[in-house]
Formats: structure tokens, C-alpha cells, sequence
């Protein structure tokens, strides 16, 4: 196996904590997507939507998306689960997962891509040809942030980890989110506690240095 | 079980076309969410994020997300397998789900959020105080829309379903986009023969009248 890589974007982080945490180890190749790698023509044949990451297997197949590529690695080495153990774990992770990604990860990814000079042209990843800058996406990302960190805060009041009792994905992904959005300096309001008590809980944990 | 429901949505329509696959029914709880009615106190105690579907439990589990709903309802009934049977196909559907979610559903509403009269002040979901429109995502969303088709018609060109030989939750996940994105007047192009091939397929299946 092979990762396709690029350890300093919140995609590929997310795979990499993941390793971390089950302790594996698999040979990577750097695509520096600030310099455009992921354009050329050798590695859209690894991912025709020019993104990393991407696991390919000895066989050739090639997985891209981080979810797809860490639930491989799941049932390749399903020790410690996480993506949970009976179907009512596994669903309430899937659920808390997606809410990170969708309230959160993804306002920091519009903040980042709609304002960043750096991704000047660049508003969606993935695209040669480029795709103008919406303005207006930062404030609603700002906003979507706002209720994100709200809801994970409340929620964290209750439970030690994102989707209950044991860490599991749904924490790697709500923590490279945070991770990423102080990129844009957005930071979980100073009345979070709950998330300020967890995020200390994580930062310990050895697999944080991946992020 | 109950499933908070609104079949005229396409994230509840992604699940009852999964239940009318494994030829499962579940008794439903209609939210009119056209009327406001996930903005309610008591549907707020169902879901804080006011969003359908939610599978509730009979032990009062609420499990929101669309396949977080449909990974559960898999483990309980696994057959027909629609999340895959070994790790490589469970991995290459998930990939293609989540390239349908988000090159394309996301995409479809997006344009819809942001033009329709309907959604005025709802370019975002579950948000009770409103959310301007954008109007530049609507273009942003048809040029999304058109690299989806593309790469999903060069898919199927060389794959009878979307993941492979088997018809699974990506197909469910893309034949949802493709109805929904027509909501906005946006069609797989002319030349997308295997597109034209497999909606063909999919749309002879029982489940289609699901969508």
C-alpha cells in the first residue's frame, strides 16, 4: 500500500491521525497541492478530481476520500474501533461524523478558500481551470462555525467524546476542524469549556501531532 | 423504530429508497419542513440542527444523517449488502457516495437554495434565523454540476452500477442527485450516454418511485 499525501492540508490529516491512533505505518508520496501537484497529468490517473488523499491498495485499486480510505484501514485492522463496535455505536459516530464535517469542516474549508490569497481562483478544490472566490461565503462560514462550535460544545457537556464514551473518528474529524479553522482565526468561543476540557483531552493524546 | 420523514425532500428520499430496497417499512412522522415545521420546539428535541430524516429508536435513539440512518438499517438487515461485502468494495462505495455527495448533491442544492423564491433567506438548512442567498453560487453550482456529470458518465462507461457490478448506496446517493438537480433545470448533457444507460437501470427499480 501506498498513501498519497500532503501532511500540511486537513484532508490528509484526518487518514493521518488515523493512522496514528491504530499505529500504523504506510509509505507515503508527497502531492504539494499548494504547488499545484495534483494537476498533473501522472496524478490524475491516481484521482481524476485531482485530491488528496489517496490510498492505493498493491493490487492497484485506488481509494480517494478520507472516509473511505480510514474505514479500509478499519476493517483491515479493526483494533481500536473506531468507527465504533455495535450498530448503534456505529450510527451515532457516523452521525456526530457528518455533522462535524458538514457544520464545520466544511464552513472553515469555504472561509479558507473564499478569502486566502493563496487560493485566489481556487474557491473549490479540485478544479484546473479555477473557480472565482465568493466573498460572501466567509460570513456564512463564520456563522455555520458559530453554531457549529455551540452544538459541540452542548454536546460535549454530556459526553466525553464527540459520539460518546470512547474517542473515535467523529473526534479526529471535529479535531483537524478545529485545527483548521484558527487558519482563518476562528477559535471555539471563550464560553466553550466543554470543547476547551476535550480539546485539552485530545491535544494529549500522541496522534495529535499529525494534525 | 420511527422515521421522521419528508418525502418530497431528497436526503428522506435518499433513505426510503434504501428501505424500499431491503424491502423494509418503518412508520413515519410527516415534518413539513416547507411549512417550518423542523423550526418547532418539539422537533428541536428530535434534532438541535432541525434537519430530516431521524431514526428514533425504541429506546428514544435519535440517529439523524441520511447514512448514518442507512448504516444502521444495514447492520440490522444486511441483505441485500448495500454498503458492500468485503473491505475494497465497502471502501470503493464509500468513495463513490461521497464524490456523488459532494460534487454533485451539494452542488444541486446549492443552486436550488440560492435561487428559489421558496428558499428565500434559506441558503442553508436547519438555521431557524435564516441565511441570505448567494446568488453566485447558483453558476458556482451549474459548473460543479457538469464536471459531476462528466466524471460519472466515464464511470459508468467502464462499471455497470456507480461502485461497481452491483447496484449499492452510491447509486442511491446519485440517482437522488440527478431528480434533484432536474428540480433546478439541470440535465446530464446529451452526449452522457451511460448516464442515459443507467438511469435507464435504476429507474426500472421499485424503489425509484421512492424519489
Amino acid at each position: 500500500m501506498k498513501l498519497y499525501d500532503f501532511k500540511m492540508a486537513p484532508n490528509p490529516q484526518r487518514v493521518n491521525m488515523f493512522l496514528a491512533e491504530k499505529g500504523i505505518e504506510i509509505p507515503t508520496v508527497e502531492i504539494n497541492t499548494r504547488e499545484r501537484a495534483q494537476f498533473t497529468e501522472s496524478f490524475k490517473a491516481v484521482n481524476p478530481i485531482s485530491q488528496v488523499p489517496v490510498l492505493e491498495l498493491d493490487d492497484g485499486t485506488r481509494i480517494s476520500e478520507s472516509m473511505a480510505i480510514c474505514r479500509y484501514i478499519e476493517d483491515l485492522h479493526p483494533d481500536p474501533a473506531l468507527f465504533g463496535g455495535d450498530a448503534k455505536e456505529k450510527a451515532l459516530i457516523e452521525m456526530w461524523s457528518r455533522r462535524a464535517e458538514f457544520m464545520g469542516y466544511l464552513s472553515a474549508a469555504d472561509m479558507l478558500r473564499n478569502s486566502a490569497p493563496v487560493f485566489e481562483d481556487r474557491g473549490l478544490p479540485g478544479v484546473p481551470g479555477g473557480v472565482p472566490q465568493i466573498a460572501e461565503l466567509v460570513e456564512r462560514g463564520r456563522n455555520s462555525m458559530a453554531r457549529f462550535f455551540a452544538l459541540f460544545d452542548d454536546r460535549l457537556g454530556t459526553a466525553r467524546f464527540v459520539a460518546g464514551d470512547a474517542f473515535s473518528v467523529a473526534d479526529i474529524t471535529t479535531f483537524v476542524t478545529v485545527r483548521f479553522a484558527a487558519r482563518v482565526e476562528v477559535e471555539p468561543p471563550a464560553d466553550c469549556a466543554n470543547i476547551a476540557r476535550w480539546l485539552g483531552e485530545v491535544e494529549s493524546r500522541p496522534s495529535a501531532t499529525a494534525v
